[in-house]
């Protein structure tokens, strides 16, 4: 066996408790119907299940009935932009994704499936998750690097009748104005009357820049690590541009920092840091949030010096931003109507349900309700369920 | 919602028992680690699940530590040859694919992951199930027609590192294999003074006839719709063209029930019909095995007038010729030693495992085990790993 795979380097010690937790794996599959014998599996499997198998071939929509599909979710990735790690490849962003089914269960209810690519190839990718659609009844994108997360989200939400949603993108989207709608509740102002500046443009930045300006956002500058977006820049791929045109109507050029000058509103997603200076030069009672994990924008000891609100992606600071307020109850509420799609209106609900959640206990550091309350995955899914049928994507 | 499927056909009534049973699906993803609140969500998933990730991305066999993949499995369907419905497409074979994760959950602690695919085409189904392979430990390829199994299975075999096996082909054919054995000690002859006739040229009709010739059987004529295969014809597919060089050393000719005469082996395969007469013209202590379902290709009953034994591949007749026999354990004892495919030898291995489990209790009656017995997998599964072993083909 000298042509296999080397033993694993002896001087890594794999001893620590994080280790001991992944070992085997975070996951299973498990029968939810009896197994006591031969009676049962000729229910569960030959001869019972012909008689489902030729019910769904004659009504393709008893699949939603009779299968664990409209229950469950494909979680993929290509592993290319895994958390702050980059692209470390398909097996490498397995136990995210693991993790990501584990949240799936634990908040909503939803079956998922860890689904790690062997390709980065955007065609691919996309003929692949096409493949695989009939399986699933949401596929939700993960950890996709930009901007071909972009186009490959938008094909297949064009090519498949079942929800497509880039976590990356619209699970921080969705939180984002969550947590922006309750500061501008808790420092007096409404959002109409506010501008932002968001640093970084790629899935996360275009994303909640998108949903702002949808929520009506006063104004809103984006920059990338070239400095912000506008219409004069020539060196935009597509989906910047467009944002470009869409946004900046102050017609802001130049650094982030400079932009910051009077503005209302901090949107940190880029990883790369902002001075002190800038944030002390914002509007009075100015909104901070320093999103980059681990490392925020700037340290939210220091952002509080000068924001009415600041907001993190850390647990151990007041006001984490954390996905897992939207996503689980997002598709919760999408498969219990048999959604069609995730449309905008759908993610603008999810935000006012996860806001309203806390809106009896507004503070300055209690924004958004904790990722453990169980009172958002019910609450996002009864919105986003009730717009998914109001907008008329729901099929039950 | 007009626009939207219409309702259930009002007409179809799914009260019977095996509807209440399939409603929502037979499988459901469940957490193996514990997720009590921040603490273990935040060793499950971020941050702490980034100190596993760059343990895999920089030792990529470390995926098999640390993640499910290792003990799962992929069903992957196209729903072209489902039981005996035919092609009744990927969401209608959904619950048949459902069925097995549970058996090999039930039997062998095996994970399994049902993927049925809207594709049909050949190159775009292999190109999926490659793209998939990161995300599992194997690949059962399950009630894909014939002949396009064969390409499929071998192109995949060929390309990816972990076991590849089309259960149609070889679950079919090493219980066929293990039965004979049996047989052949009841009737107190060797395999190698065996004549057998094989009716059926499909997936499971090549396996089989393979199986046995490589496990040494006498002579064996297989036949099709159109007759008995031998390399005179001018109508045959690759796949079949290859068998009847190798097979019929007799040089028979013309049709399945002419070659009878004097056979000591029937295998049905084929959902065709053999009549008695032929049965009846078999060498004396004959093998019957009818294995089409849910009607044999002849009726138990009327072959054991002539027959020293008679299998089917039913639960109300002795010897049923059962696949759930030999997969479970099968890829129980490859994914136990991380081989990287499944060998002729590891196939023979598993046969003569579950052949041995009943040898002390032989009958006419009993050449197999029951589906339900316990000692089956653990035996197959050991079995398995040793060839694996030994063939040099385990990664531990």
């Amino acid at each position: 066996m000298t042509d296999l795979a080397p033993p694993v380097d002896p001087i890594v010690p794999f001893l620590e408790p994080v280790f001991d937790l992944h070992r085997g794996g975070k996951l299973e599959t498990r029968s939810t119907v009896p197994l006591r014998g031969a009676d049962d599996l000729s229910l569960a499997y030959t001869p019972g299940v012909a008689r489902v198998c030729t019910a769904i071939a004659e009504h393709p929509e008893l699949a939603h009935e009779f299968t664990w599909a409209a229950n469950t979710v494909a979680v993929v990735s290509d592993g290319t932009a895994v958390l702050g790690l980059g692209d470390i490849g398909p097996a490498a962003a397995l136990p995210v994704m693991e993790g990501k089914a584990l949240l799936f269960k634990e908040f909503a209810g939803v079956d998922a499936v860890p689904i790690c690519l062997g390709t980065t190839d955007t065609e691919a990718l996309i003929a692949t998750v096409r493949h695989l659609a009939p399986s699933f009844g949401g596929i939700n994108l993960e950890d996709i690097s930009a901007p071909r997360c972009f186009e490959i989200e938008e094909r297949l939400r064009a090519e498949l009748d079942i929800p497509v949603f880039h976590d990356d993108q619209h699970g921080t989207a969705v939180v984002a104005l969550a947590a922006l709608r309750n500061a501008a509740r808790v420092t007096g102002r409404p959002l109409s009357e506010m501008r932002a500046v968001v640093a970084g443009a790629g899935a996360s930045g275009v994303a909640v820049s998108r949903i702002l300006l949808a929520a009506g956002i006063g104004d809103i500058a984006v920059g990338d690590s070239k400095g912000l977006l506008h219409p004069g820049r020539t060196d935009l791929n597509p989906v910047k541009a467009a944002l470009a045109a869409d946004s900046n109507r102050a017609g802001h050029r130049g650094s982030i920092e400079g932009a910051l000058r009077g503005a209302d509103v901090f949107i940190g997603l880029s990883g790369a840091t902002v001075a002190e200076s800038a944030v002390a030069a914002m509007a009075p009672d100015a909104v901070v949030f320093a999103l980059s994990n681990p490392t925020p924008e700037i340290e939210p000891s220091v952002a509080r010096r000068y924001a009415a609100v600041v907001a993190t992606g850390r647990s151990d600071h007041p006001n984490q931003i954390n996905n897992v307020l939207a996503f689980p109850g997002i598709f919760r509420g999408a498969l219990d109507v048999r959604a069609r799609t995730v449309t905008e209106g759908m993610k603008l609900a999810a935000a006012a349900a996860i806001a309203e959640v806390v809106a009896d206990e507004l503070s300055a550091d209690r924004i958004v309700p904790s990722p453990f309350d169980p009172r958002v995955a019910p609450a996002v899914a009864s919105a986003v369920a009730a717009e998914a049928r109001s907008a008329g994507v729901a099929r039950r």
